[in-house]
């Protein structure tokens, strides 16, 4: 049986979250905010709401390819941010695409784009759907448009082929996480992309947002393991070639890699893949006391200098660990891990540890832990830690159904102004929760670091008032925004811009590279078919 | 006094190459070769060759900026390409520069484009002139324009601003190699770029042609050290905010990185640094017998996919390797070298030595030499073979004057084609070699590796005929190019487009973005004024 993704939330329809559940969450929010009043918004299901007519009908040239269901339009009309959820918890679905396209081969893709072009349809790329800025939301779209369609590519989910020697394979682009590392996994292979989003996004949707995946160092977004793209634009098909290394001319592979869908669609990508580890070496370090976080954050930006590239080099605050169960609050903790598939790493993890106690961080005697992986084995406790990872986002829904607010946001920074920086988005945070919010609070936790900066991560829990959640998160969300461009940070390290970022990613653009960008738009999809107002104003059109 | 460079060859004028010194590279020439002839053609001086008048005159209003001098225009007539030196030995300067402009201000780059534009006048960016691809040849412009004028950036020179905790310096385009390094290493700071270029070529030009530095893995082309960067363009002034990493959309630093004057003039970039090396491990490597080099090329696969990420991993053929003066022909040679600034390198180097006997690699006990540099020590044979490195070009300005043919290329390809692309590359040489020199040479070594491939480097050595060589090489250079591109490679991999690689660049490059770089050109440069040519096909305006 095949199962069905959510339409107003994340995961499985199946994945029910039990009443025990929902009240173990409630009171843990409850304890957190003594001032939270819980409502109990029950799941919307597909006959609680009401979609609009579609504004155009399903043309007949393309056959079964293309869908006006009521649940296929109702999957397709948002992301999985939480002005997603809120949204869809609501039962708010005045904005649907009109259609829902499902092409199984680059030939219907390539149809579904001509007649959007000869139809003045909008064609919104639709991988797993799990954008969280507004990527794929069609209803936003404005312009002369007669209608909006959701080009949904899941259907292109095949490995088609794999290079052992050169440890390569070329995959579509609909195919999703898991079935990427099953098809792998019997060549000994992994790509060891893993974003939140992993078992609900695509390849191409990595691709085309510059996910950040698997690696804290190095390879820390997917444009590093792109070897070539083919893409079908409205003016032809791209195809780059497999090449370890060039420099013939502007990469044509970057102009495309988070293009998030406005100059084409990505069929198929040759991969660039590592063999399956089996030396593991992990530490966890703590930095105690009040400037605990920056004294890790110092430890950090050592790490990610000396060349060892830590394959995890999470640091997380107090007050985040403690959420974890990692500690009691008094402590910032450095999650450390390397892993191999060559190599022991007694020598790498030995000397990160000594950087770690240099910069005043506290372990115990025997804090590495080194481990050989027999043949294929899963990973216990990385594997546990994965497991809640990859559920978080369930509770994120329960906590919205409750009428809490809970979203992350992400940027990055030079180290030089990393101090600075850190305090003036955490301010900006926690004025706008206490303003909008009464209470609430902002955590912090570095998901990938650089030799020059880091990028960190921010949470954001507040007890919401139902029926005002939206505005309250747009009003948070607008301040840390604000905060995070005057002081020199990127408005999206791996979250895309999308629609919702674009007012803060079209102050940070060059100007005259959005004029380059929007060239090359006119150029490749010369009727503005192709997600219009994600990256690029319309009215620059 | 300030040391001015030669007008037409490689490095500086008071280099002399003494008589005793081309004696003995004709005795060394001709054993290799015996039917060679070699002629006596001297330098050529400056009273030597005769230069058309300029087309048009240098502006008042740009003042000293523009010069229209004889030893000016000689000196900015060609890059430092085999064609090149050819030509300038044989006093062959018929199409010059009409006029050179010397701007020391980011301002006077804006006000000499400014000029350029409204006159109708092509505008080549000039940095050191080494391009060895046609990059900075103003004769070959074809079009309506009413002259050229090579745009010398040397005068923007200075290092701006260094932050010492983000390892990351801003610094002019026009600053060359050795100012660079020495403005860094007072803070124990180094960029680490070392092409063989590096005495004569600057900052902007190697961000412009993607050039290919010290790092054999990982940090192979100055694209990844680029935090950020400031280009002049003639529809305004880019600049991109500095990031440690970023997903907000197409990274606008991509589009201007490889961009070959083309769309605009790098004039400022922040750049990422490295903490100057102190711990280091090298070992030499022995691949026996017919197949050596093949076997070594296995072991340089298995080491660029082992994660130890060696900073030397030149693997030479076994004639390269004998003309080195390193054994007698019978093995290819692997040299590994690792350095840290932050640990020992004893478990890298042994891992990476088990690595290569695997392979079939011969070593002897010990050969894995480990170091710890005092501090600001400059390192010993690393030093002299940087030396002879950086020396190796006033070489092959003698071979020519004799008559010979000496000239390198480069590319990159998957590991899964490399055997069949190696052999077809070699024979497709050999063959040219034969048919228009009767006798000569080709041989390969690595210079960079992937993991999903290597970037095999192959130096040709013929004998030439005075009168002939440039017909005899344009022949061969096309042969291996055919090859090159027939068999999965890059026309490039570190020697950029120019003009002399764009009928095999336009055959590699997908067409579709062709267009979208074509669309941003037009944007960037309405006039079409910037370095015609080069890149893109000015039929394509």
């Amino acid at each position: 049986m095949t199962r069905r993704r959510k339409f107003w939330g994340w995961g499985w329809e199946d994945e029910v979250i039990s009443e025990a559940q929902r009240k173990t969450l409630g009171a843990m929010f409850k304890a957190q905010f003594p001032a939270f009043e819980a409502h109990e918004l029950p799941e919307p299901t597909i006959d609680d709401i009401e979609l609009p007519a579609p504004r155009i009908q399903p043309p007949s040239s393309l056959g079964a390819t293309v869908s006006a269901g009521k649940y296929e339009r109702a999957a397709h009309t948002y992301g999985k941010s939480t002005r997603d959820i809120i949204r869809g918890a609501n039962r708010r679905f005045d904005a649907p695409p009109d259609l829902v396209a499902f092409p199984k081969t680059e030939q219907e893709v390539v149809d579904v784009l001509d007649w959007c072009a000869r139809e003045s349809v909008a064609a919104v790329p639709f991988g797993g759907g799990t954008s969280v800025c507004g990527g794929v939301e069609a209803g936003l779209i404005r312009g002369d448009y007669r209608g909006a369609l959701s080009l949904d590519l899941g259907g292109l989910d095949r490995i088609e082929e794999i290079d052992r020697t050169s440890r390569a394979a070329r995959i579509q682009g609909g195919i999703f996480g898991p079935a990427l590392e099953d098809g792998l996994r019997p060549h000994g292979l992994t790509l060891r992309h893993f974003p939140q989003s992993f078992e609900f996004s695509t390849l191409g949707g990595w691709i085309a947002t510059r996910s950040g995946g698997h690696y804290a160092t190095l390879y820390t977004h997917i444009d590093e393991f792109v070897e070539s793209l083919r893409v079908v634009t409205p003016s032809g098909i791209s195809e780059s070639r497999r090449l370890p290394g060039s420099g013939a001319g502007p990469s044509p592979d970057r102009l495309f890699i988070g293009s998030e869908g406005t100059l084409g669609i990505i069929t198929e990508a040759w991969m660039r893949l590592q063999d399956r580890p089996k030396f593991r070496a992990t530490a966890s370090v703590k930095f105690p006391g009040a400037g605990g976080f920056l004294k890790g954050a110092e430890a950090v930006r050592l790490l990610s200098q000396s060349g060892l590239y830590p394959t995890n080099c999470r640091l997380i605050d107090p007050m985040e660990a403690q959420t974890g169960g990692a500690g009691d609050g008094s402590a910032a903790l450095l999650v450390l891990g390397f892993e191999s598939a060559d190599h022991e790493l007694e020598a790498w993890g030995s000397r990160a540890l000594e950087i770690c106690r240099e910069a005043g961080g506290a372990f115990e005697a025997g804090a590495l832990k080194t481990r050989i992986d027999a043949e294929g084995a899963r990973g216990g406790e990385a594997g546990a830690w994965r497991q809640s990872f990859l559920r978080a986002p369930y509770m994120r829904d329960v906590i919205i159904l409750m009428g809490g607010i809970a979203e992350t946001f992400e940027t990055a920074v030079t180290w030089d102004r990393f101090e600075g920086f850190y305090h003036a988005v955490r301010e900006a945070g926690e004025r706008g929760i206490a303003r909008v919010c009464g209470s609430g609070r902002i955590t912090c936790r570095f998901t990938h670091a650089y030799p020059d900066g880091p990028a960190p991560y921010f949470t954001v829990m507040a007890p919401g008032r139902a029926g005002s959640q939206l505005e309250q998160w747009d009003e948070i969300k607008a301040a840390v925004s604000e905060a995070i461009i005057k002081h020199g940070g990127t408005i999206t390290h791996h979250h895309a811009v999308g629609r919702d970022h674009r007012p803060w990613y079209d102050r940070q653009r060059p100007e005259v590279f959005a004029r380059a960008l929007g060239a090359a738009k006119r150029e490749l999809d010369p009727a503005g078919i192709l997600n219009p107002g994600v990256l690029i104003d319309p009215a620059r059109r």
